[in-house]
């Protein structure tokens, strides 16, 4: 295996100014986040931690993981804290922490669910009940609110929590892992700021444990005194009973498993922290076994948007080339969950294929999973609809808006990358970085661009002393022409094997690259084995997925529209529309329904009409009312 | 509303000796009914009326419906009985018979379940438990049997029980009603052949009382003690727990039905019913909400193969132009339904249109639903399957394989009809009949032709004495041109408005017509609004609806294959394959996965290559294996 070359620029090491993420930040600053809050309020959610803190009276309310939502909210707030400093939010912020530090037991044990419901019951049902999964997204809440504040009071809880669980599960102790993975990375994460090794042997545990018999979740459910009750959860069983491996994951170990199967976001966690394992451990076994399962997702599981996970029936994977467009379900969650193990992967490999499908689900499949306005939620993706779906404020199962609040709160993280050989510029986002290089050199970066509207990016290179190293630019995958400039010098525009324009020179203060990326619109083809898109194309312009909806367009008629041939895609800047979007215009032809009568069967090709057509990003579909909706098009 | 003016010719006054359906009656006489019955043997069918008729011991077998299974297969043979006399056979349906009359009850009662199983609860359940649904089939299958041999040992049976029926059901006695239709078409027939008026006055009731508050079925439902318990059937209850009227054609009166809704097969038979009641009262009403729902079906939710009802989770309709091709339920049985629904339109208006329609549903969605050598089921009737079907020898549900049966048996009585002016011919199958027209001249018809492989059709007519008639042809929907000689001299080929070329002349002895339909390949495109089918069409020769298969092609091939544009369709008619079947075979164009590599989407659109193909009729799919099948291409 290849040594982990490269590490990511912290997100409190980058600020972000532009004109596409900054307003978004801010969105989710000052809309998203405190809306968030007042939902787990409203909801008893933060009650819940009051409650089995001894705080005030009362009983455990809604679903029986929603703590893992508040512990979202945290690590989202924690996050915009440092891109948005708010005294008032850091106060809000402390009390929400005080609810859940007094709702930790004396041992360390922190559930609300438990505590409060089934006190007597801890850890008997690892499958279904996600204690463990709880526990981690506290995990990765206390490290977010640590990194950004500096402050211990959560990172404490969590490693008392974290300790109790080291000192309960693992080899020589008790065997068991989660149902819904997350704990993992959180482990990972934990040991990144503590230093302590024992988080990430658990981590270790958790993902190469999974999968091999005796199943531990098998063995959980022989017990008929089971907390949760055996019957509510019959997605969870095969149709004898036992509990579905697949759909957790727990199938086959990591370092057997080909294909991406069942629940999404849950395989998302697990590759991801496959990878944080793999980094740290070498194994190259579950290495290779996730460059087999990122061929798999990437290369017969993947919608255009970077949507995983069709089927709603079990939140998750089918068959390969099985991606239909108005049933999919393509959860927000595991567009982010897959942006997190692309992340992942890059950091691995170094290459920009890898970021490539990050940018796509950035942009796209996880985007499209909140409103302009930042208070209005998609829990499923399709890529099309007859005009049913909207978006809602909030769910009974809210793993989506937090998860959405704390990605764009620390999207920071994914743009740049360092190692002793040079930098990473892997995402175009105006904004500045401090980085490190060779010999402990600090460099500030600083991009401007209209990204990703304009493939026009200005990068400034400002070393604290004059210091040679590799500037690595990332060429998206989308892009099949560009020029680069150095100092105002035309440079050389190749792209090397990892698909880096990769310039290495000594760098001096205020030195500038420019870059150029051609960004027309690209009609996109499925393969043949995609059986809905058959005949079929999408738009798309630079990382951006175009669709088509009925209030930029006559009723539906996109459901027959054609745009094939040589018709002319015009694209405008419109700085009024949906926050400031570029359109794509053409003539397009529509089948004409009005000579069919009442017929329901002619033995005569329908005849065309042309007409001029608009699509939106698809991101920024369902932003005005419920709307009928196609990415894809003859 | 227009009198009842056209009686069809009955099965007895027909006999087939064609190349198409003559060999599959015989295979109907030698294969499939001999196989029915194992079947019902094997599976404790006909040892139910044994149990409870007191013959042997032991207790019910089987679904509580299971009865009509035996019903509809004692209907089958009795036809074949009439069309393949077979002494062996003829007693063992008497044997049947004597059991099925064992197991009647003192007072008529006839139920093979409620008397083994649940005896003190008769009548308490009929929105589910099937009673009245059970007693239909009984009055079919004593119809059939007493037209076929004369003989009344089951219609004396079915008369016990349908007076004591009439005895406790009707107005001014106690409300009730078949959840699943199919008593109100048996009762007409019953009342036809005994000439007892108050069979049609119940059928009118059960046909009519349908649909007014209070509703019946909801009534029963408030009973804890119903048979059958009340969570087996959850499908037939609103979310609220109330009977689902829409289901069961319950939902409104059918003088105010729009829109055919819910379970398929009891919409077909209630609205086949409804057609009845509506010949026999006059009723404008109802022939005018027959008029609504046969334009709703024909021009919003009928498969070009004459399925209905796509989905299968109510076994029924769901919304306009929904008519998905994989998933398709399109059940054999509702497609029979249909055909008994459109004989019943064509004889209450005398139109060709709904002649049509039983034509297309005859030779493609029910046709499909038996296999070659008579004894391999469909329950559904997908348009394309990616090879997961296979073809059943029974079902535990098993309402389809002797409904198939009795379609076979019977299909001579949808060939002619009769009236005083005159005579129509229907469908183009060789064979002779015997009508009688004004002044009660018996007239002799033979038609020769190889329909439908060729559009060529003689017939000659041959009246005792020379008599007046018109003789009215039906000229299919599907043919846009044909030719007609009168005694070998052309005749003008004109359709008048019924869609007939009606013939109007004295007809001596051996007298002759000669009819020249053209019969080109038909590229078939569905309404806009259909959207699985936008951009694709359907071939169609004749009556025939085609299909690609694996078989025949390479590997799923035809899941990109395009035949549009200038491409030319070449026939042959192939008397080896499937029974001797007419092929088409063109070059296509399919899209060429194999550039594709690992691509899952790529920037430039897929390139074609050319090869040959070759298309099956759809009737014939799933004969050599289980395939990947579509009708719809590019």
């Amino acid at each position: 295996m290849r040594d982990r070359i490269v590490k990511a620029l912290p997100f409190t090491a980058v600020t972000i100014n532009d004109g596409f993420w900054a307003p978004r930040q801010k969105t989710n600053s000052e809309a998203t986040i405190p809306h968030e809050l007042a939902q787990c309020q409203k909801t008893g959610r933060i009650d819940n931690f009051a409650k089995a803190g001894g705080l005030m009276s009362g009983e455990f309310e809604g679903i029986f993981f929603n703590d893992s939502d508040v512990y979202k909210w945290v690590e989202a707030a924690s996050y915009t804290l440092s891109t948005h400093p708010n005294p008032a939010w850091e106060a809000e912020l402390d009390e929400v922490i005080a609810k859940i530090a007094a709702s930790q037991q004396p041992d360390g044990y922190l559930n609300t669910y438990f505590t409060l419901v089934e006190p007597t019951k801890r850890w008997q049902n690892l499958g279904i009940m996600h204690e463990l999964y709880c526990a981690g997204h506290l995990f990765e809440a206390a490290v977010a609110h640590y990194q950004a504040t500096g402050k211990r009071n959560l990172l404490d809880v969590a490693c008392r929590f974290a300790d109790l669980i080291d000192s309960l599960f693992g080899p020589g102790k008790r065997d068991g892992l989660p149902g819904h993975e997350g704990i993992e990375i959180a482990l990972v994460k934990l040991a990144g700021v503590t230093g302590e090794p024992r988080y990430t042997a658990l981590a270790e545990y958790f993902v190469t444990r999974r999968g091999h018999s005796p199943s531990v979740f098998e063995k959980e459910l022989e017990n008929p005194d089971i907390p949760g009750g055996l019957d509510s959860y019959r997605h969870h069983f095969t149709r004898d009973g036992k509990f579905e491996g697949h759909y957790a994951q727990a199938h086959l170990p990591i370092q057997q498993q080909t294909e991406c199967v069942g629940h999404a976001v849950r395989a998302m966690y697990l590759y991801s922290a496959a990878a944080d394992i793999a980094a740290e451990t070498g194994d190259t076994d579950i290495l290779n076994a996730l460059d087999i399962l990122w061929k798999n997702v990437t290369e017969k599981r993947l919608y255009v948007t970077g949507g995983v996970g069709p089927s709603g029936h079990n939140e998750g994977f089918t068959n390969d080339y099985e991606l239909p467009n108005f049933s999919a379900y393509a959860e927000t969650c595991a567009s982010i969950g897959l942006i997190f193990w692309a992340h992942r992967m890059f950091l691995l490999h170094g290459a920009s294929r890898f970021v490539d499908v990050l940018e796509t689900a950035l942009y796209n499949g996880a985007l499209s999973g909140i409103s302009l306005d930042g208070t209005g939620f998609f829990y499923q993706n399709p890529l099309a609809s007859y005009g049913d779906r909207f978006r809602h404020e909030w769910f009974g199962c809210a793993c989506c808006p937090p998860n959405i609040a704390r990605l764009l709160a620390s999207i920071g993280q994914y743009i740049y990358a360092e190692s002793d050989e040079g930098l990473w510029v892997n995402l175009y986002v105006g904004g500045t970085a401090e980085a490190t290089v060779a010999q402990n050199v600090s460099v500030k970066l600083t991009q401007e661009t209209d990204y990703p509207w304009a493939g026009d990016v200005a990068l400034t290179i400002d070393p604290e002393v004059p210091v040679s190293f590799a500037l690595n630019l990332r060429v998206p995958g989308w892009c099949e022409q560009f020029e680069a400039r150095v100092n105002g010098r035309v440079y050389k525009p190749e792209t090397n094997s990892d698909g880096y324009l990769s310039i290495t020179r000594e760098w001096h203060a205020d030195d500038s690259v420019e870059l150029r990326f051609d960004m027309p619109v690209a009609r996109v083809y499925a393969h043949p084995l995609v059986r809905e898109n058959v005949g079929r194309f999408a738009l798309r312009r630079g990382p951006i997925v175009y669709c088509f909806e009925d209030v930029d367009n006559p009723d539906g008629v996109f459901q027959t529209l054609s745009l094939s041939g040589e018709v002319a895609l015009e694209t405008t800047f419109n700085d009024e529309l949906l926050g400031g979007v570029t359109l794509i215009r053409g003539m397009g032809t529509v089948l004409d329904a009005s000579e069919w009568d009442n017929n329901l069967y002619l033995p005569t090709k329908p005849k065309m009409r042309q007409l001029e057509v608009t699509a939106i990003p698809y991101y920024a579909w369902c932003n005005r009312g419920t709307s009928q909706m196609s990415v894809w098009v003859l």
